[in-house]
Order: C-alpha cells, then structure tokens, then sequence
C-alpha cells in the first residue's frame, strides 16, 4: 500500500479502526468468503450455520454484549466488525446479525437480568440459535398494528400466544425455517382483558432435535432474490404456553396475579422505547449495506482501470473504460458518495455507542436523534447501495452478470435492505417527523398521520441542528466573500449553505402545508397524503446535509494534508453530483441560476478526470482483504 | 373482462393481435411457465431445453423464417410472438431467442440458398441447436476488433478457425455450455493473407453425442445473476477446420482458389451491413424486456390495490399501499411509460416488417432509420425494464424479495438486457451518430469516433423527422392558442413542442462542438469524450420524443373512445413525468419557468389520483395469461 492508500484508509477506517484490522488479519477469509461454487439452498443454509458457529469462536459476536452476560460492552466496535462482514458473505453477515444483533440483541435490551443470566452465554457462543419474530404477513412497517396475542393466564402464570389469522402470521424470519430454537416474538400484551400493546415473549419454536414445538407451526419461504444462507420462514402459534416470565420485562411486566406495570406510563411512548433501543439493526443494516457497496465499486474499478474497448483513430491502443467519461460519470460519482457515506456512518456508530453505553441516563433528545439519523442514514445508504451496485454490474457488462464475479449476489443479497429493518420510504416520513415535532413531552405513533397532528399543533420554526464539525461549518459557511454569485461551485461554504437551505425551505413548507390538518372538518389522510412526497423529499435534503457535514468533519480530523487534500476533491464530487441531480429542486426555487446550474456539471465532469488517475487508490483505501475480492474482474486476461 | 380492459387491449396489441392471443390460448402456459419450484442449474437447463423442442413442436417458430425454407414469413407476428414468451420464462425467451432468432437469423440473413436448404429446416424443428458466436472475452461493444480468425487455405479448400489468445476467446456464447451442436462464429477473414474484415462462418462444436469436436475447448460460464435456464459457455479454436463452404456467404464469398468478392466494396460498409440484418435481436431483447416489465407492473399494482397498512386515526381500515401518493408516485408514471414504450414497440416491428420484407430492394434510407429506432428503443427500454421492475420489487416489501412471487426471477433475468446485443450507452452513441450523420454514401465504423470525424464534415442542420402520425403531431403542436405559457400542461401540442425542442438543441449544440475536432491537431478522442455524455443524452431526447409520437399515432388509432380518452391521461402522464424527471435540463436552459416546472409536478400528482382507480383496468389490458402470474402477490391472505 502506498502512503496515501494507508492515510486514506486511517481516514475511513476512524474510531473502530483497530477492529477493521483485526478482522482483516485475523479472521479467516477464506472461511468466511462466499461460496465459490454455486449451492443448493439446503448445502447454503449448512454452510452459513456452521460459518455462524466458527464466527462464535472468534469472540468477535461477545463484543457487542454486556460485560456482566460474558461479553466486552463495546458497542462501536461490535457494529463495525459486523460491518466488516458486509465484505464476506452476506448470508452469513445477515444471519449474523438476526441471531446477535436483533435477536440477542432483544433479549440483551428488552428483557432483564434473568433473561440475560439464562440466556446470553448461550446466544453468544450461538449454541442456542435464536429468531427476531417481529413481521407479520400482514403487518410489516406498522409494527403497532401486529395481530399476535400473549394473553396472560392467571390460572396457570402462563402466557398463551396465539396467531388469530393468516395476516397475524410471523413471516420472514430469519432462522425460522432451519436452525432458530427460541424465538423473541412481537405480540400483543392481554392482561385480564386488557391489551397493553406490543411486548415481546421468548417462545421455544424448537426442541434440541430440531422438532417444532407443539402449537408451532413452521413454515419455510424458500428461496429468495438473494441471501440464500438466510433460512427465513414463517411461525404460526396455535395458543402456545409459556412461563410469565418468559415475557422480557425492562418496559413492562406482569406479577403473578395478572397486574402490568411499566415504568412508562404512555402505551405509544413504552412502544417507542422498545424500539428504540433496538436500533442497532438498522445501523448495522446501514454499515453492511455500505461494506457491499465498497466491494462492487472496488471491483468495477478495477476492471474499468484494465478492460480496454475500442481503439481512436490512429493510436495503437484500445482505450480503457475509466477514461471515458462516461463511464467515469457512472462510477465516480457513486464512488463519492461512498466516502461520504462511509464518513457518516462512522459518526452514526459514535453517537449510538455514546448514547446506548449511557443507558438509562442518555438524553432523551440524544435517544430520538440517535434513532432519526440511523433511520435516514439507512435509507440513504441502503437505496445507493441497490443503485450502485446495478451501476457497478452493468459497467462491467457481460462479465458482471456472472456469479463468479460477486456482483450479482452483492446486487440480490443487499435488495432487501431498502424494504428490511424499515421499508425506506417510511423511514424518510419517520426522519422528517422526527425534524418537525418535539419529542420531549409526547410521542406520535410510528403511522405516518401522527405527523399531521404533531406537525399542526407542535411545529414552530425549523431549528437546523449540526452535530458534526459545528464550528468548522459556521466558518466555512460564513468566510466566502462577496455575494454567493461570486462563489464558485467548488465554494464548501456555498455548498454547505445550499444543502442547508434545501433543507430549511423544504421542513418550512412542508410544515406550513400539514398546519392545514388543524382546521376543523379537514380530512387527516388526505392533508397528510397530499403532503406525502414533500415530506418524503424534507427528510432526505436532511439526510443529505448530515452526510456532506459528515464529510467536512471527517477531512478535519484527517491528520495526513495529501490525503486531506485529496478528500476535498472527493467531498466536491459528492456535493456536486447531489447539487446536479437535484438541479430540476434549485432551479425551480431559485436557489441556483442556469448559468450556475451549468458550471456545476462541468465541475461535475472536472472533478471526474482529476480523480480518474486516483480512482484506484481510492478503492485500495477501503481495505477490502483480497479473499472477499478474489474474482476474475481484478485480473487482466493474458 | 370488461369492455373496457377489451378495449384497451386492442389498442396494445396492434397489428399482430391475432398472434397474441393464440400465444394466450393455444399455447400450454403450464408447460412455459417459470419453475414453480427452485431447480438447479442442470435440471434448469434441461427443462428449458424441453421446453424448446416443445415450443418447436407448436410451430411457433417456423413464422419467422422464409416460405421457401419450410417458414411463414411472417417476420412481425414472429417477433411479436417472441414478445410474448417475455411473459413466461425468460430463461426459455433468451434460450429461443438465440437459438431461432440469432443463430438461425444469421443462417437465414447472412447464408445463401445452399446454407437454408442444408440447415434450416433443423433449426425451424430445433434438431439442430445453435449457438450465436459473437462476443469474445476481450470485445463485446467493438465487434470489428474481434480477435477470431477464419483464414482459407487453398491447399485443402478449407477455412481454418483460431482462437489466437484468451481475450479472443468466444464469451458469453448462449446453448455453448451444454447443448449447441454448430455455431455461427464470427471472425476475421483471411484470405491470401488479406484480411477482409469480420465474417461468419458454421462451426461444428459438438457431435451428434454431445462430445466437443476436435480443436474445440468447451468452457461453461456457470451461475449467473439469473437466466439459469441458459447454459451460456466459452468456445476456444485451435486450429478448426470447416469446409469452405461454411462460410455464410451473402455479403462475402471465396471462390476454391481464394479469391474473395463482395457486392459491398467498402470493409466497413460491408460490415455493417451484415450486422443491420441481425436487428431482429436487438428488436425482440425490447419487446421482452417490455413483457417482463408489464408483469412486473401487474403483480405490483395488483398487490398495491389489497394490500393495506396503517390505518388513519379514527378510520376502521388500514390504508390500501395505492392510494397513498408516493406508492402512486413509483408505479404509475412507471405504468404509464410500459404504455407508451408498448406503442412504440409496435411501430418499431410493422417498421421492420416492411423493411426485412423488402429485403435488398429496402431503401437504404429505411434500413438505416431502423437500426437507429432499434438500437434507440432497446436502450430506453431495457433500462426501464431494471429500473421498473426493480421498483416493483420494493414496492412489494418482504414479499416482493421470495422467489415464489416471480419479481426476483424477473428482474435477475432481466438485468442483462441493457448491456447484451449492445450495451445501452453505446447503442444511444449509435443512435445519436445515426442523427448527426448522413448514412446514404458512407458509414462510420461502430467506434464512436465516427461520429466526431462525420459530425465536424457532414454535418449540415438537424432535421428532425417524425414518422408516427406525422400531420396530426403537426396539428397538434400549431393548434394551442397563444404563447407558450397560455398553454396548459395537458396540451398535448406543448408537450410535443417541449420534446422536438430539446431534441434539436440538443443535436445542434452536440454537432456544434463536434465540429471543434476539424481544427487542425485536435485530439479527437479528447473532443468526443468531452461531449459524450451530451451525445448519450441527445439520443436520448431523441428516443423520448419518438416514444411520445408513438404514444400520440397509438391514441389516434384507437376506435373506442373511452378506451382514447382514458389513453390521453396516460399519455398525459408519461410526458409529465418525463419532463420533471428532466426538469433540470428544461429549466436550464429556459425552456420552462419555475412556475411551470412546480405545475408539471402538481400535474403528475393529479394524474396519480386520477389514474388510479382505473390501474387494475390498466394492468388487466395487459392481458397476461394467469398461469404466468400465479403468484400469493395476487390473492389477498384471508
């Protein structure tokens, strides 16, 4: 590696970076590598079971748990290795993160210490392999909604769970189908007639021979798009019973005579905060999404570095794709904007380390930002990881359509992140509701409608919030001279300014629209659904502005000045490309001239071949040990 | 099916109606249908193998090959025909299309009297599998460079085929894994030691036992991202000898003592020649890509109108997913575009009816236009079929990601369509080099540096010629009364302005700066390069406003006129949808106001929610067969 690869890697590789080391050294990569022959459904679920299993031994999955279960409390560094995954196989990153992140996770967050005491060690070293039963068939974004019951039943201090109809089945389960023994299933809470909204109850789903339980019916949802390793299936629960104190209690419980009590009063508020801790999965669906991202342009670079296509006129040489443009405008952009992604979510880890090891005694205002950064963050980064890595296949022709390539299951496996783990487009609407109303005294409801009620009765005036680099943008915004028609494009202030002022426009309006849902005998859904694809666009200039802060931040703590230097012209491409994308949105407002609309994508085109030459230390600066790249695309033929 | 849907799918249907529906009825879509059930890939591709000699036995296939050899001659039913297996495995499409149409296309178009009477009546029956050797490892998009020789040696009379190193290496080559018995290898064609540029030559690959022939290296391609059906291989030739007389001679031949002649005395025109006879593939890659979208669209709108999530306060039911505005957003501008592309494909096919009917008395003008529509509307097309089915797959959450409800299938098996028979970036290349140049006494050579030497010297004013319902798109565009900003953005004859404007400035300013590479010491590849992606994007306008003159001739065809009506409001919001998405482009260059561009916006809304009560109605006139949309998308859980 040269010195820059090196500075640049440091740069990318930020707090965490020991970890990204580690599991580049020290894990076995060819253990961990995707397959390198094709394999039946059933010989892949095998593979990825026991590739969970060898994960285990390497203690990298205790990481993430509390130090008195048997784990290292460190939370940061146990979603990096995660994310590290994301350059391996991807079943085996997603089946991964069901059985620790979302199912030990549950039990770590949701339940208390007997549930830990009883469980943890087991689901650390993986000998009990567990199931996250939230989705139902019917109800997948409005979790509040699940039609599943945990009725308690004094007469036994049993909870009976029980699937009503085919729409209240558990659907998608990962571990469901195969491996999974005791699963953490989302239900509603009955208590003596009384429902208490969602909780979640451990439900053995398995005997150790692998039988279902009585009452449990599993099904399988055979073969997917991708992530074949990933043995997803559906869970139908026929009046099954359980101890009381199978139910995980840290927001609510029942004593033996059927009382509930919860330490939060309000049934939506006690919902939110269940969740809420949970919001591990979507950082780390986040990381992983951005991990393949990394992987599918470091191979499409690299070949467009070599791969050669048509001669000019004269010249003995064919010419390379990377140099025309556009090929470089396909893949340099996108490239762009992986760093930058890759600088947010190194920042995103931070905050969900600091404020998840504060438990308890985090802010609330640091909790609900904590969980509408990682819900945009995902969506931004899981929406470009499905477009840049089609872009990625496609600039690699017939050659990437080839499974030994790795690009067609990076594109099938990382699908379904836009839809898991929070479909995209409702978790932009669950951002721009988090902007526009004030959590500190009341919670909406997670159906989008909450919005309008908050929105019209709570909202008063935008409030931008930097959390990165706070000074450092102040200054840059401020120090460009003269009028912004005198600054030119590659002007961070201006840029910064730009993406501010989207955002602020955009929140203003779109709450000024929603005020009108407080004028008597206005129809809610329809004011909310007129509003729908305003709002969807409020949260994602949002997005876009914490990302580009994100990145200034990120160049300032970038001790090494080639490198920093470099990163500059990388952090222009990516508010660049954003500014030109969404051109039609300034120009219509006036933000920006035609003529300053123009010059952006000649800068746009600038930038492309100054970047060219580096396109490939830019790759190499991910890190990507060569076992998860090893394919026909990197080298030459003869 | 109400009259209405009747009506409508009249209009789709177009000329070959009559072909479509005995595709519907007659054939058995159990037997065509996808797998219900995973396969691996042997047993995939023995099914599809099956499959073929079953489509054979329906003589199906026998429509697209001359009456004189055993065929019917009719080459629009036959692609038409083709289009429809689009709606069922499109592994079989693929695995159809190379055989009959590529293969055999070559045998028919570029073979004369001896190669039909000696091979196609066994390609009509599929006794005779085939394979299509174009493509090698190291030239895909730059047919001319293939690496492939076929030099004659007098001694024996015969032509000796080689395979000089690995990047001349056939790729890619569709039946060469496992059932192709000859292949039409495209090669270089030595003779006396003079090259006379790319021909095509049958090579035996295979005997009658399925053993390699002699000096034939056999290598298979293995899994792909999808299409598993089709056993895609490698070929490598050392030193293969074939008669002389296999070389399809059409276009080139060699007499038994070497001496080669042409009809076409210049190489490149020659070659380009051969290569506008096999348009047929590049035609029938759209219509099936148009198919798999339609299907994709019917089973995502169709889920969108019962599938329901979150409920508005106060409401009994949850909300049906179509009727909110940003789930109308994704998939009825999407609907509305598979119309308009369905019109234009339409056109396109009677286009090259009438063409490849005339056979050598087409004028040239004709056949020019032609390939150029051809190469433009499968770009435009393929890319809408990734984007869109894509879209639907989302659109349908968890469910949309289980291989049972066929959108994986769909869009895995798609996804190759925009860089196979030519990549779209390069084929928009093509297109726009068609626009700028005059073909009727030279032709460029397939680099697209072509375009710049043919740009700066002929050149001479863009003339933009409409060729679907050419007087009343003129009526159209003068009968809006007043200026422009009189005009509403339902007028049709401003929509239709907007289109041909942006194409002609796009076209004029495009040869304006290509004329900079007449300048002595230019450095042309420097001067194309800088402009390519205005050249990609004045094709594009280009495809836009054809597509839009199809969608306009499509109305005006129409004899029911509920069916026209609602078609004026798809109509409506295909150009709308088209012009915000380039609102940017619009706006820059003052093509339209702010104010306009916000009501083109708000107009697309509108149209949403007044199209969607008819979407059912709209996905229906598709007319798909049921038995290739049996999936759970399509029937609401209990």
């Amino acid at each position: 590696m040269t010195d820059l690869t090196t500075a640049l890697q440091t740069c990318l590789d930020g707090r965490w970076a020991a970890i990204r080391d580690e599991t580049r050294t020290e894990l076995d990569a060819e253990r961990f590598a995707p397959p390198g022959q094709w394999l039946s459904l059933e010989d892949y679920r095998a593979r990825i079971a026991d590739q969970v299993q060898g994960l285990a031994e390497t203690g990298h999955p205790a990481r993430g748990f509390p130090v008195e279960s048997g784990g290292n409390g460190d939370l940061g560094g146990s979603v990096t290795a995660f994310e590290m995954l994301g350059h391996a196989d991807l079943s085996l990153m997603v089946k991964a993160g069901v059985h620790w992140g979302l199912f030990g996770g549950a039990v770590a967050n949701l339940g208390t210490e007997r549930h830990h005491a009883a469980y943890l060690p087991s689901i650390i070293d993986a000998s009990l392999p567990g199931c996250f039963a939230m989705t139902e068939t019917g109800h997948g974004s409005d979790v509040q909604s699940l039609g599943t019951t945990a009725t308690y039943d004094p007469a036994t201090d049993e909870l009976v769970v029980n699937t009503p109809d085919v729409r209240s089945r558990k659907d998608y389960i990962g571990g469901a189908a195969r491996d999974g023994r005791l699963a953490a299933v989302f239900a509603q809470l009955v208590t003596n007639g009384e429902s208490h909204g969602v909780h979640c109850v451990l439900v053995p789903i398995r005997d150790e021979d692998g039988n279902p339980m009585p009452g449990v019916t599993i099904g399988d949802c055979g073969q997917k798009a991708g992530l074949a390793g990933v043995d997803n299936g559906r869970l139908t629960f026929d009046q099954v019973r359980v101890p009381r104190t199978n139910l995980l209690n840290r927001y609510g419980d029942i004593d033996e005579h059927g009382t509930y009590t919860s330490p939060i009063e309000n049934q939506t508020r006690r919902f939110f905060t269940m969740l809420g801790t949970l919001v591990r999965g979507r950082i780390s669906v986040a990381g992983g999404a951005g991990a393949a991202t990394r992987t599918a342009l470091t191979l499409a670079i690299t070949y467009a570095g070599h791969r050669r296509q048509f001669a000019p006129p004269g010249a003995p040489d064919e010419v390379l794709l990377l140099d025309y443009r556009t090929h470089q405008r396909k893949l340099l952009p996108a490239l762009a904007k992986s760093y930058a992604l890759q600088l947010a979510q190194n920042e995103l880890v931070e905050l969900m380390h600091e404020v998840q090891l504060a438990g308890d005694k985090a802010e609330e205002h640091q909790q609900r930002l904590l969980e509408a950064r990682a819900a945009g963050i995902k969506a931004v980064a899981t929406a470009h990881a499905t477009a840049t890595i089609q872009t990625c296949r496609e600039a690699c022709g017939g050659a990437g359509y080839l499974s030994v390539n790795r690009l067609p299951a990076l594109k099938a496996d990382t699908d379904v992140f836009t839809t898991f783990e929070g479909d995209n487009t409702v978790l932009l609407q669950l951002v721009a509701k988090g902007l526009l109303t004030d959590y500190r005294d009341s919670f909406g409801d997670l159906d989008t409608l909450g919005m309008v009620r908050f929105g019209a009765k709570q909202f008063a005036g935008v409030v931008i919030e930097r959390t990165a680099a706070r000074g450092l943008v102040q200054r840059l915004i401020d120090s460009a001279p003269g009028r912004d028609s005198e600054k030119g494009p590659l002007d961070r202030g201006w840029q910064l300014e730009l993406f501010e002022d989207r955002e602020r426009h955009l929140l203003e309006t779109v709450a000024m629209r929603l005020r009108k849902a407080g004028k008597p005998g206005a129809d809610l859904f329809e004011v909310f659904n007129d509003a729908q694809d305003h709002v969807v666009e409020a949260a994602r200039a949002h997005v876009d502005r914490v990302v580009l802060e994100s990145f200034v931040a990120g160049i300032e703590a970038c001790a090494d000045p080639s490198a920093a230097q470099l990163l500059e012209r990388v952090c222009d491409l990516y508010a660049l490309s954003s500014i030109e994308q969404d051109r039609g949105w300034f120009l219509e407002h006036g933000r920006i001239t035609p003529a300053r609309s123009k010059q952006v994508t000649a800068s746009v085109n600038e930038l492309c071949a100054t970047l060219r030459p580096q396109a490939q230390v830019l790759v190499d600066a991910f890190g990507i040990p060569h076992a998860w790249l090893g394919t026909e695309l990197l080298e030459e033929p003869a």
